[in-house]
């Protein structure tokens, strides 16, 4: 049965993605909106397609990811403006994980940044405009740049039979790419940029399709070479991706959080001596440390089911804080999560009772995170 | 039967509006997204909605039109520079619709402007980030000024018989106010803003509620006192607002857009002594005319379903433009929508071929706007 669209679209005003045919076609279950852009979330149930994910290889529409394009003569200079990481540690063909904040040092969006040139830079966006945020600072900033979002839709190659799939797809150089490298090239004039991330925890790569017109004709290709090893289009895992330590922005993070208090202060660097926006308000934090932090959490008891609301968190029958995420781990056979707490209830092996819809109250503790394989975790790239 | 949220919705990325429990009691059976925010938009099918906004009044959750606040010493000249209407004619207590442009004179929004002090303006924007953009714009812009989202969400109270519902809630006062005038007051002590405005060309009313916490008392006041006059929930209609000529940014009119071919050149002030962005673009534009514009047309031939992608329009088997919105109006017993076209095509009377989807082609042909009541429509305010 397919979706009924109706029930989330009302007009034109939502965007499809190049693959939205195809994800059609194999049976996407349900959509969300993501970047004003409709965005495939599951094929099977969310434990199915974990399972998969753990063991074979999965296909994911992440269109969504609007990437926002920074060229002109004074592009390196303009996008370390925006982000608090050293771009000049950046080489051409490499990317990095960044965060974009605002003057008061809260979260914008975290992309994935690549750099394709001197002065040519992508961002592979969480859901926020940095569109338009990217041209609002450079209205008065004085640089020579142009800001666009190009025709580029990502799609993720997942799990640990991912390796042989694209090597048959773009063979053997792909291989060679270390975590967060990446490669320009084409399959059969369909043109791509290959690159070593994503979102799971797990081996695996996104394909940015350069060309809208070619989504359905590079995801049956996609599809066909990943057949030999059992490839299924899924929804991202969050299951995975929350025993992974990786956050998700809008749950875990938001405009109101800086990058200390949720775990991605390796991500600033004040010893740089380009300026960047938010430096002061992150200096200051830095200074005088955090009020809360994102901590992570096991709630005991039976199964829960994934929160779709930020569930409160109390010590001693006092409102602290809010689970930002939490979901059950079949592998751990634990519900696992994070939650914003007071520095004074972040310490490991804090006793918590979160509350969970319907009222019921359920034991929890601070834990470490991240839950599953920590050497496989966020190399540092 | 409830929506499962499950279709739309993974983790807690997406907010909830104060009033998600009652729309979810009295029946969603469709939630969209809409400014990172669940939207419900429809309780019945979209027809019956319709009838029912034409002949009694209806309730809407517009929570989604989030608030962008600009206060400080300087917050009069700041919200001038980011819209081309002057607004040295907008009184306090006064409101006006607006649109946002950035330096290319595109469309970034187009909210409806509340002018609460002369240095205190709410934005209730359509579905992009201004508050990233304004605060963007901010940081190089010199000016003393606060710009943050409030704790605002606005309900519509739309149709006919709206009149004596809101004077039952909110006295007598309410009914002297002018199109895009508004009221400051309270129901009870539930502070809101009551504005006579609205998206359905229909008599209407919007109520600001400025407390998130008590979303689901004021919605059943609303319902009670509705009850004599027939109220019902419904999400906002599109067959309505498209008979009237009323937009949907992100349809019918996108940042690709100036606001002079989309048929909104009347908000461009370019006489203010004012500086605004997008300025000379617009001036530019002006000067030049548009390469394309915003028609009314009908489509010939049975029934359509309401569009949901943006349908090809071609002449002579030539194609030149897209459809942004289609829609069958029961009470004109005709298929009317817009279409964005070259202005070589976009004169009355053209005939054009719409191509369904599914491949059928139909004829069409350009026609005046507003479809409907043009007389009640669109006061220049």
């Amino acid at each position: 049965m397919t979706f009924d669209m109706s029930l989330i679209q009302r007009g034109a005003r939502l965007r499809r993605t190049p693959f939205f045919e195809a994800t059609q076609k194999y049976g996407a279950k349900g959509y969300t909106v993501y970047n004003h852009m409709l965005f495939p979330i599951c094929f099977d149930d969310l434990e199915a397609e974990y399972w998969h994910l753990i063991h074979h290889v999965t296909l994911w529409d992440v269109s969504v990811e609007r990437q926002v394009e920074i060229t002109g003569p004074d592009a390196f200079r303009f996008t370390n403006l925006l982000t608090p990481r050293d771009l000049s540690r950046c080489r051409v063909g490499q990317g990095k994980y960044v965060v974009i904040t605002d003057q008061e040092g809260g979260i914008i969006n975290d992309p994935v940044l690549l750099r394709l040139g001197e002065n040519h830079f992508w961002l592979a966006l969480a859901d926020s405009d940095v569109l338009l945020w990217a041209r609002g600072v450079a209205l008065h900033a004085g640089m020579d740049v142009q800001i666009r979002e190009p025709d580029v839709s990502p799609l993720q190659i997942q799990g640990p039979k991912s390796k042989p799939v694209v090597q048959t797809l773009f063979g053997e150089a792909v291989l060679k790419l270390k975590y967060y490298e990446f490669l320009e090239t084409d399959l059969d004039g369909i043109p791509v940029v290959v690159t070593r991330t994503g979102w799971s925890g797990e081996v695996g790569y996104e394909v940015y399709l350069r060309d809208g017109s070619r989504g359905v004709e590079l995801w049956e290709r996609i599809m066909e070479a990943g057949k030999p090893h059992n490839i299924a289009p899924t929804g991202p895992s969050d299951i995975r991706r929350i025993e992974a330590g990786i956050l998700n922005y809008g749950a875990d993070m938001t405009l109101e959080n800086n990058p200390y208090e949720v775990g991605l202060g390796w991500l600033v660097n004040l010893k740089q001596e380009a300026d960047f926006i938010g430096r002061r308000a992150l200096e200051r934090v830095r200074a005088e440390g955090v009020q809360r932090k994102l901590v992570g959490i096991v709630i005991e008891g039976p199964r829960i089911e994934f929160n779709m609301t930020k569930w409160p968190v109390s010590v001693g029958g006092q409102a602290v804080g809010r689970v930002t995420s939490a979901i059950y781990s079949p592998r751990l056979e634990k519900n696992i999560g994070y939650a914003m707490l007071p520095v004074a209830y972040a310490a490991l092996g804090t006793r918590l009772t979160v509350t969970l819809p319907g009222g019921e109250p359920r034991p929890a503790r601070v834990v470490e995170k991240p839950f599953v394989d920590p050497q496989k975790l966020i190399p540092k790239s």
